[in-house]
């Protein structure tokens, strides 16, 4: 008689910075995290766009990959461009779906979105650490995942790992979220920090850019989709709302001049890309907007890569939750999470 | 068939501030809090030492007793003090016990020690919002508690109704916590806050006092026994350590004097009494201490009744979690999400 669990069989769709920081925990690094003793995974398949398709039910050899990936930036030779992948997550036998692919605003959240619905349709958990979905789809998905009786998990899209998504369903028992208001896209931050310093928009993006902060396209961030998908997420999963990015009202920190910032200074004061969500009028009014706080506030604070969330209740005074500098370990750590919970649950 | 769970029942000792407020929510502000909706508590009993005992194994009408205690300040007529309540825990038929008496450093937590163990000996849910049981006994009573199959609950034993257990629970799943640092006692960081604007310690605490925040007997506070029983129980719950308020290193706040705090403030810093924990030499260091931060800081921004928990983590960058202007309404928030964790379980 063991007491080992069987592992969980992944279907890895996407395999970037994210994907790759998982499995390296889990695979390379696993020894220095005792609390992950509880998963064991066994990764069946893994499919990206560029980077090659590997499938093998006997379960893939992580490390292998792992050397690969970084010796040439692949995991194997065979493309995906032409794999249906809603067809592959139909015919491959797995237990979860980690969907890790990259947001498109443009397509609404597809693919991604489709792949999360047509796993929880086969009765498979999910875990994503793509916002499409829950920005797009959340109602949709909950209740397909209820129905079918498997879990929908994305702790990793809002916040990297920080808990917010953990907090709201666990540990706010009871509360309900009234609104929030939080600095939630560390490149328009890190730039607006950049420009305190006296830099030019179009320096401090370069700069941003090439400490890998932005993307190389990096309009995402700039024009407030990220926050807008991130106040989308928020406002569905914590109050109950049907909204997607296209319905955030939303500014673009490209028009935010190096004057503004300079008048701010003198104020006393700092500006910030806010994402807020609030009731108005029996309906929600969410928003992506350029704000201005006293050096002392605790938003004001927030500097570089940082994140703060602050989370308005019935039954609490405000709560903030503060996450210092996050790397590429803590969003990986929010896929981690959701993975236990099913394991805990499994 | 309906499907109106059976009410739990509850036996409570202790009927001050924190109880009242609970009491208050549930039976006469209900309908203002939609996510309390699943909770149904039916009081059987309720005990304190000097506000009086009642008894209804029917059930107790909570508006009248609530009604009574702000007429006449008592409960009932009859007395606890030769009431032993360890044996009311053992001949009252009940489902949880609300354990809301107040700390006592000098018996080593006792009697609430007792009383939870005893409840916990019977297979009776607990839910306390005293430290004392955490602080000196956690790792017997939560064995216990497993032992029993009950749980054994305590969200408001630090920071109130701020979900740091709940999100140590479940929502860091996985995370092993390295250390924390807090700002956990309001009372010395109102004391604190009101001298930085120029008043001497011994009236800071008197205005302290007038307004509510501090005790009559202010010792507690002052000398940091509430913050090293708070660091006690963060220590016990979240490290797995097993230290007592006795173990913790700790200093006075009466010996911070006003031109210390003016020192500090030319400095461009304030001084703060922080709760800290950390692995040391293959042991754990607690403590309890007067730190001085730039008024930048994070820390040096929690004023007044304000809080603030860091938790450091082997998979995340720190997380803070900040509580703004808690009241008794957070307090009691806390009771009540432990109740309503009970209710999705029972």
């Amino acid at each position: 008689m063991s007491n080992a669990p069987a592992p969980m069989r992944a279907l890895i769709l996407g395999f970037g910075n994210v994907g790759k920081r998982v499995a390296e925990i889990l695979f390379e690094e696993r020894d220095r995290f005792p609390g992950l003793g509880a998963l064991e995974l066994e990764v069946v398949g893994i499919a990206t766009r560029s980077r090659g398709v590997i499938l093998d039910p006997e379960g893939i050899d992580m490390r292998e990959v792992l050397e690969r990936i970084r010796r040439d930036g692949r995991i194997s030779d065979s493309v995906a461009r032409n794999t249906d992948l809603t067809a592959l997550i139909r015919e491959t036998s797995f237990d979860v779906l980690l969907e890790l692919t990259s947001l498109s605003i443009e397509r609404k959240g597809s693919p991604a979105v489709d792949h999360v619905r047509e796993a929880l349709w086969r009765g498979k958990h999910v875990v994503t650490a793509n916002k499409g979905p829950c920005a797009f789809a959340y109602r949709e998905l909950e209740r397909l995942a209820r129905e079918r009786d498997v879990r929908f998990l994305f702790e990793s899209a809002v916040m990297d790992g920080a808990p917010v998504f953990g907090l709201a369903r666990r540990a706010l028992l009871g509360c309900s979220v009234e609104g929030f208001a939080g600095i939630l896209n560390s490149t328009t931050n890190f730039i607006l920090s950049q420009m305190e310093e006296g830099m030019e928009f179009a320096d401090a993006l370069s700069e941003a850019q090439r400490r890998g902060v932005a993307e190389a396209d990096p309009r995402h961030d700039v024009d407030g989709w990220d926050a807008a998908a991130k106040t989308a997420v928020l406002s569905n999963v914590l109050m109950d709302a049907e909204v997607t990015p296209f319905d955030v009202e939303r500014v673009s920190v490209a028009d935010v001049s190096i004057s503004d910032v300079q008048a701010a200074a003198k104020r006393g004061e700092r500006l910030k890309v806010v994402c807020r969500a609030g009731r108005l009028h029996g309906g929600l009014h969410a928003s992506v907007n350029i704000e201005s706080f006293p050096v002392s506030h605790p938003f004001a604070l927030v500097q570089g890569m940082g994140n703060i969330l602050e989370l308005q209740t019935d039954l609490m005074a405000p709560i903030r939750i503060v996450q210092t500098e996050p790397t590429l370990t803590d969003t990986a750590y929010g896929v981690l999470r959701d993975l236990l919970e099913l394991a805990d649950v499994a």
